[in-house]
């Protein structure tokens, strides 16, 4: 079982790299190479196998035929221009996330092997005229270009799948949060600040009110998804490869109480309400009435508790002090 | 007022041709220029104004740029490999159906212009998990590439008009009949043709059963509905630039108790029942229950009957004995 993670060295690429290091096996074969690529050297993750690590472009046809190669028996197709940034950068945007994904597909189509595909969409590709509640098959109407090139890539999962050039399945990632590390160029960023920055003793602004409710996953549940995601019969999971990866919905003000009650009141004193008008106007027009019914009958799950989400940031991923 | 007809030689490009040669101004201005692009030498259309013909292959940019220019201020770009031809040839249906429309809107983008763009979609957008009824809001789950590419046009369409790229508009056309002339590479040819050929004094086969249902509209309300979609106000359309356009549904008995209604029995007799399992086996899985909310109320229209539709074909279309 070969494993090919592209967007390796993010966020989620290396959390599933871990779990899969831990788990040793995936579709019921043991894993014998895992490589890790991104547009810059991932890190290195330990396994009891072979972790190759390497530079990606996907936007780049000849770069993904060095990756994707005869062998490759599972790919993540994890890499993209998250949403402010493709907002912002038009033509990197269709690059990665619209000719990527395509360079990605036509690689396994030209090579016969009918890999397993894991592409990961986005709650993004909710918006517009769609109508609540949100789920499996609402009609794409997204109000940004990530989210319209998200719908896209799940269109072609569809029908690469359906014309048996690859054995494709879509998720629509919800807000991962509390994601480690730096700050990102997705909007939605400040929902990991807010958390991750007091957890580590530093301020954070919160630039919504208390109320502002969304849709959460941890990072770690993301993971363990995505290890299931490449586990399902392709027969149960239908005609329609793309569902709404299962998340639960939270306010401001229930995840900052979640974090109180796994870690005592300091925290949360280090956060400045700052009202952001222009930050408001982008996620005022956001979505949370959304449902996984199909991903949940599956097995697929979301945390419990945003304790528990926290928990896991403390356990997985809080920087030693 | 200049307008590009990509597939201008195609029969709904023609007769759209002709039908905005008649009326003279489209948008509350006169007409100026027309060019009739396609693979092949359009035929010429009469018009008190200037009718260029040109070929244009919108798989090629430096193709499209010839084609599109600075003065072009409305596009309709109706060229696409069909349904058939496209599961068949899956790199042509790429090439064409998606990079085409990408290839159109990035010139678009690039000129600064803003022009409309009328894209032509289709109800093979619908399938697979979508449920009953079918419009405007429905998860598309094509199970055809051709449905794919267009669900694809679709979305693009929304984000480049969401950008500011371009003032697009995207309908999702019935089944067109009677359509004139040769039957052509969409599974969907028979349904005209078991109407034209007869109608001509020629056999023709019926592959289907007489309550086999299906979605029409004539070539002439198709035209000019596209008429009409082009002078639709934007803020009108709303955040979904894409929409079906109204079509009825009709049994198979139906069309053919028109067609008797308007002539006579002696064309019915020429139909010859001939059960295809092949063509059976696609067209069972079309969609039918299918429902045109958006674009009636802001105006288009479907055919009031079949006779209609009938009647249309005779007048417009008919070659002479």
């Amino acid at each position: 079982m070969n494993i090919l993670i592209i967007g390796g060295g993010g966020v989620v690429g290396q959390k599933l790299a871990a779990q899969l290091a831990a788990k040793g096996s995936l579709r019921g074969a043991p894993i014998s190479r895992m490589v890790l690529a991104d547009v810059v050297d991932p890190a290195p993750v330990n396994a009891p196998f072979t972790v190759q690590t390497t530079r990606c472009d996907i936007a780049d046809a000849a770069s993904v035929a060095q990756v994707v190669t005869k062998d490759t028996d599972v790919i993540y197709l994890l890499a993209a221009i998250v949403s402010a940034h493709a907002e912002e950068d038009f033509d990197a945007g269709m690059q990665i996330n619209l000719f990527g994904t395509y360079n990605v597909l036509e690689r396994c189509r030209s090579l016969g092997t009918k890999p397993v595909v894991v592409f990961t969409s986005s709650i993004a590709v909710y918006g517009g005229e769609a109508q609540n509640p949100l789920g499996d098959h609402t009609y794409p109407n997204p109000q940004t270009s990530y989210g319209g090139q998200k719908a896209i890539g799940e269109i072609l999962i569809n029908d690469y799948s359906r014309k048996g050039f690859v054995d494709g399945r879509a998720f629509r990632l919800p807000t991962i949060s509390v994601r480690p590390g730096k700050p990102n160029r997705a909007a939605s960023s400040f929902m990991s600040s807010i958390l991750r920055e007091p957890l580590n003793g530093q301020e954070a602004v919160c630039p919504v009110d208390g109320d502002f409710l969304h849709y959460y996953l941890s990072p770690r549940k993301c993971a363990e998804n995505l290890v299931k995601g490449a586990e399902l019969d392709a027969i149960a999971i239908g005609e329609n490869r793309a569902m709404q990866m299962p998340g639960k919905v939270w306010s401001i003000d229930q995840v900052i109480a979640a974090m109180t009650a796994v870690v005592g009141p300091e925290p949360a004193k280090l956060i400045r309400w700052e009202a952001q008008p222009e930050v408001q106007a982008i996620v005022s027009g956001w979505r949370w009435d959304i449902h996984a019914d199909k991903a949940e009958a599956l097995g697929l799950e979301a945390d419990a508790s945003f304790e528990d989400n926290i928990r896991y940031y403390l356990e997985d991923d809080k920087p030693a002090a």
